[in-house]
């Protein structure tokens, strides 16, 4: 079974959306099975991070800004796709430190996330958007 | 066919536990298919990395503990999350920054392992603990 | 479904495959499945990225370059593993900071990448060589 999510960001940030993804493995009545979540950008991404203290989201996006500065920082002036705007090929950059596709288990119906794990789409974009992932479930 | 590992562990470093999906996929009869592995925590992650010399590991655990160092440094004053311990943020940044999940396939009944590669559990925590990862394989 | 992908490259940076990996896709007749990646050496790797503009590619390749400098470097004197040349650890962790399997859905058929979305295999050895990658498609 698929579909189709679609995630609205407004800038830069971790977005939640296990909701979604729960929602869509309880209505396959998959008992085992694995759920893999594909994003169809290169500028954003996935990842699976604790979802207690948003402080962590927050650290976590100021560490990747540290760490990959806007192409008009001076010690980014190296970089030739400057095209799409200073936080485009940043985005990009971030996008393969991370991850493009993620499976979880599906253990007993439920998706087996740890205690404190959500899921995230990560958005490296200012401007951000509306952006699509497929979920897949199957054996 | 799903099982949970638990994987001890007793500070940062690598922990190879190769032979633990092997025996799965052994115990499985599964003869064409796919492996995925999970972990469900936040501070620790995944990796598939050489398994001859030692002195790899040590230098990933180094490069890593350089680019993210613990946030008592100086360079790392800006983090806000620091409830759990200087080294729990870093510990967040370094699993994004590798994987939570990872799939190989099984190919004539054997996980399909290159001839230097092995699966290792990221410890990212200074304490370490009892780490639990779901094994699945598929069709 | 199963089959054994062998990419030359010969040097450092991302190497395009999509097309080997859309044939297979077609040659499976899967219509709706899941499709895996899975790179059998620890000093490559894969990622899904921008196949528009040429300079995504150089700036990735450039990016990583600063960040893990070759172990003769000044900054990483501290790397024990050199035995293999000083560009061989530097790739250890350039694999390990993206990604050595990666699944993406096929939907009706046909690979569910999005528009812009390439699929690379990154060398990270000066010398390069013969690559191997496992394709398994399943349900």
């Amino acid at each position: 079974m698929q579909s189709v999510l679609h995630i609205r960001t407004t800038g830069p940030g971790l977005y939640e959306f296990t909701d979604d993804v729960i929602r869509f493995v309880h209505e396959s009545r998959v008992q085992e099975g694995l759920l893999t979540l594909f994003v169809q950008h290169t500028s954003c991404s996935l990842c699976v991070q604790e979802n207690a203290d948003p402080d962590v989201r927050r650290d976590l996006e100021e560490f990747f800004r540290r760490l990959v500065p806007s192409s008009d920082s001076p010690s980014m002036r190296w970089i030739a796709h400057t095209v799409e705007g200073p936080d485009d090929m940043p985005a990009h950059i971030k996008a393969v430190l991370t991850a493009t596709s993620l499976s979880i288990p599906v253990v007993h119906g439920k998706l087996g996330l740890g205690t404190w794990q959500g899921i995230y789409l990560w958005e490296h974009r200012r401007r951000g958007g509306e952006r699509e992932l497929i979920v897949h479930v199957g054996a």
